[in-house]
């Protein structure tokens, strides 16, 4: 297989939606036209996408659904079950946990960590926060989010890269250290807002130099 | 002012955090080196980025926390409040509507709406929730933030730039089609996850090809 570009993973990630919608509504087929439409794009570019994987929609046929939808499922490592934990039991980090969409997705919150007395040691949904000082490599984490004040984000980072974790979500607005073969993915609400404001601040109304979203 | 690129309008919102807790700590100057530092950057990355504004260090004396903090400010648009109204009151809304971070920012959230009886006048937090077909023009809304199911997401977005918002932040996996004028930024955690998931599937482990975070 071609090496696959973070804006290709991206898609499948959307594709694969659209073909769970679609799945729902009992679609059996899609054609690379309506893939492109729900996501704003070319069809050329979802036929390039998709063949990395060697998938070819038959033309005038179009893809079918499961299919399609199983081997993007494969390609994202959504055929098997992810143990996350939770660092952070703040607003966001409870709003992780509360929300099932992840785990019908494959991602299990299975522990959720904080260093406030006032959090070890209570329930949070259906799991006990831990202090941070607990988690170690036999957690058996494969992602953790880091969902804490930004002063406390390289230090947890630091602490799930010692206990085995290779995969970061990070929620604080800060670049985080981590050793070659560990992922980060950030999601950085506080800058996404500021670039808005930056925006809509700019005098002349601002010119959009790509495409939205 | 030269054109300033997103990604230096996302590092100015980085140092702008540094700067806070520098000047909380009682720093009043700081070099382009350790502003560098924190990022995981190059201090000739940082002197780049603050010379689009006209912002120059002297050298050997670093920048005045307290200079560079107000005309970052300014330049993000931080210096004036905004009107945020969240669509979705499910958990990402109502975390939102907790989280009191972006009002100590100047992002204040005056509205909250959803489709579902059993949320609509309710109150979430200080906020009573309002029915979406309730959303118009007087709202005076500067950002919308969509946190609906994703099926909802362009419709949503079609209300909001009906009601003249210019500003969108989605958090539904989907792409949203927007007029020339209208920004929108993406906060997608199911992409983000399922990048994660794709990444630590590779079989021989990822080797990254740009700098994490």
């Amino acid at each position: 297989m071609a090496k696959i570009s973070e804006s290709t993973v991206s898609r499948l990630s959307h594709y694969y939606r659209v073909l769970e919608e679609v799945a729902a509504e009992g679609g059996k087929v899609i054609s690379s036209q309506l893939l492109a439409e729900r996501e704003g794009i070319t069809s050329a570019q979802v036929r390039k996408d998709l063949s990395y994987f060697g998938s070819f929609g038959r033309r005038g046929l179009g893809y079918s659904v499961e299919h399609l939808r199983a081997q993007i499922r494969a390609i994202l490592g959504l055929d098997r079950r992810w143990r996350v934990a939770v660092i952070g039991a703040g607003h966001i980090g409870s709003a992780l946990l509360a929300y099932r969409g992840f785990a019908s997705q494959g991602f299990d919150i299975v522990a959720v960590f904080d260093v406030d007395p006032a959090r070890v040691g209570h329930p949070d949904g259906a799991l006990s926060v831990r202090h941070v000082s607990q988690l170690s490599a036999e957690d058996a984490i494969d992602i953790g989010v880091i969902a804490t004040p930004v002063r406390a984000a390289q230090e947890v980072a630091d602490a799930l890269v010692a206990a085995g974790v290779r995969g970061l979500l990070n929620f604080a607005p800060r670049k985080l250290r981590v050793p070659d073969d560990v992922w980060v993915r950030t999601v950085d609400m506080t800058t996404e807002f500021e670039s808005l404001s930056f925006a809509l601040s700019q005098p002349h109304g601002p010119r959009r130099r790509r495409p939205a979203g």
